[in-house]
């Protein structure tokens, strides 16, 4: 099997690893920029680098992997490059890029996987083991494709989710490109409030809302323009959102049922959105010294008991804090045993 | 000294706490569930308990700390209870308790500690040290009690900060009560745009944006309606913020020049908001077996390298992650070094 790389950074150079890895396939690697072709396969993402996308030769599977603002055109030029080859692309939108391609071969893609870190040397075989990784195809899809697609796709370890590119869109609208949006609202609407003034010492409730504010200014405004027409719609659901709460604040109602309701939501979204079956979330009081966390986390790692995700809110100057820690449900018993020996109070 | 403490949550628990062994002074408490008392007096957290606030006798310090929709009324009852005692509350908002207290020896105020968890059994001596805590005097206030509760405050460990109570509130509208009210809405209009349909493993980016959403229904509403008119206004400018970014969208204009500035003032707010000078964000990837989080804390914490924050985002089947750590910048040339040497990818 020859699998074609189009673009080796992280995502690209994952694919490259697992298919020689895991498929011992024969992986040909191409980017734009030659010292990620030379890291590529310095990390062995690659077998080989081309210069040219053309000068590919031959391939079952292409992978392209670049960044949205050329992925029209890298596409095109691979599809052009490669026709007997499956190809397919990784990028966070999907109606724009399928509607431009006019090819049966061409199947769009989308894994849910490494956004948080860039570059090839963050690259690892097993970056899409248990993840979503989203196949759009379309009517016109050829089903042979699809279907060695999918078997490519569970092969470097991700579990294939076939949807239609404008469910997906809506999706990623809502849960992953809108908290973006509101995010740098936030930042920008605070960073006015405080005007000149000092600025207080910020909350967690701040800190973990804003996290992804100002994310990658290289890569998320083309998220947000590519995926324009469904990121508006949620602008839109979202002032419409805050139009009710005005209200109901405005006339003096109790905003209790729509607290409740959103904390049964959210407790059902992320449930379900995490493979292992729903988890808990401890909140532990501890002195923020150095060493605190590690002695939490191996006490819970002794007991093979892992960490879904953590977050840890500092008093100002450190020296206090509360760590939220999420665990699978059925483990949090013993987990708050073992935290409460240690001597921290667990809620 | 004699303090009263009205209210032995968290929060008066943690004043009672520190002000027994820090100030060696005789605290009594008073609370409306005879079980927190209990717990109190078990916690250390006061010398002795009293069943109704008109029994206080004598105090030279009061704080009153009870939730918001009770804390008018408490107030009154200890400014009458209390004649000569410096009384103070907690809250979270201050236009409306200061509106509402007509006393010279009343100076609102509001800790910023302790909201991540509710219960006299969390309190500690230390939970105030470095932490800002407001105090909002008027015009008609008594210079002689602003000046003994600020050294009430600063011996409790607190760093005392006079500031306007309409720019309180509208300060905490921003960073606080607004982030509250958009992850509601985030998590609502999620659940509706994923309507019926299976649910997809969500992001880092969202768990980060919703985590304060449904926060304790027994307190946020409250707090909501507290401070309705600033909040308000916090509404109204996000709404013109996402029009604003609606329009910039619409018309197909980049957004880059807005996200970068986010991600400056991001940076600016975050780095002023922590004590000891700004801080780095590292990013590592890691296997996210038990354990590593652990190793990753103790290697920096026996180099002395305090985490200030830290947020764990894993893949969907928890085999890999990437943990962001913001450790103190003039610290991140050393802890990179030593997380290279642990094998794990820094950026």
């Amino acid at each position: 099997m020859r699998v074609a790389i189009v673009g080796v950074g992280l995502i690209g150079g994952s694919v490259g690893m697992a298919a020689r890895r895991r498929l011992g396939a024969e992986v040909v690697g191409w980017d734009a920029r030659p010292a990620a072709l030379e890291a590529a396969l310095l990390r062995g993402a690659i077998d080989a680098g081309v210069e040219d996308i053309a000068a590919f030769g031959q391939a079952d599977v292409a992978v392209v992997a670049v960044p949205v603002d050329v992925l029209a055109d890298t596409v095109a030029a691979t599809v052009a490059a490669l026709p007997e080859a499956i190809v397919t692309d990784v990028g966070s939108t999907k109606q724009a890029i399928v509607a431009s391609v006019d090819s049966p071969s061409f199947i769009g893609g989308h894994p849910l996987a490494g956004a948080e870190v860039a570059g090839v040397e963050h690259a690892r075989e097993d970056l899409f083991d248990g993840a979503t990784w989203y196949l759009t195809p379309v009517a016109a899809s050829s089903g042979v494709a699809f279907e060695r697609l999918h078997r490519f796709v569970s092969s470097v370890g991700a579990v294939p989710t076939a949807i239609a590119a404008a469910d997906h869109d809506r999706v990623m609208a809502s849960v992953s490109h809108l908290p973006h949006v509101l995010a740098n609202v936030l930042v920008l609407q605070a960073a006015e409030a405080l005007g000149g003034e000092r600025l207080p010492a910020t909350g967690p409730s701040f800190r973990d809302a804003t996290r992804v504010a100002g994310a990658n200014p290289d890569l998320w405004p083309a998220i947000y323009g590519s995926n324009r027409e469904a990121l508006l719609a949620q602008i839109d659901a979202a002032v419409e959102g805050l139009a009710r709460v005005r209200d109901t604040l405005a006339r003096g109602a109790s905003l209790r049922d729509w607290q409740e309701e959103a904390a049964s939501r959210r407790r059902a979204l992320l449930e379900a959105g995490l493979v292992g079956g729903p988890v808990t979330e401890l909140r532990v009081s501890v002195p923020n010294r150095p060493g605190v966390v590690a002695e939490l986390a191996l006490a819970l790692g002794q007991a093979g008991i892992n960490i879904s995700d953590m977050s840890l809110s500092p008093s100002p100057d450190s020296s206090t804090g509360v760590v939220a820690l999420w665990v699978e449900a059925q483990r949090a018993e013993r987990a708050t045993d073992l935290i409460a020996e240690l001597g921290h109070p667990v809620s």
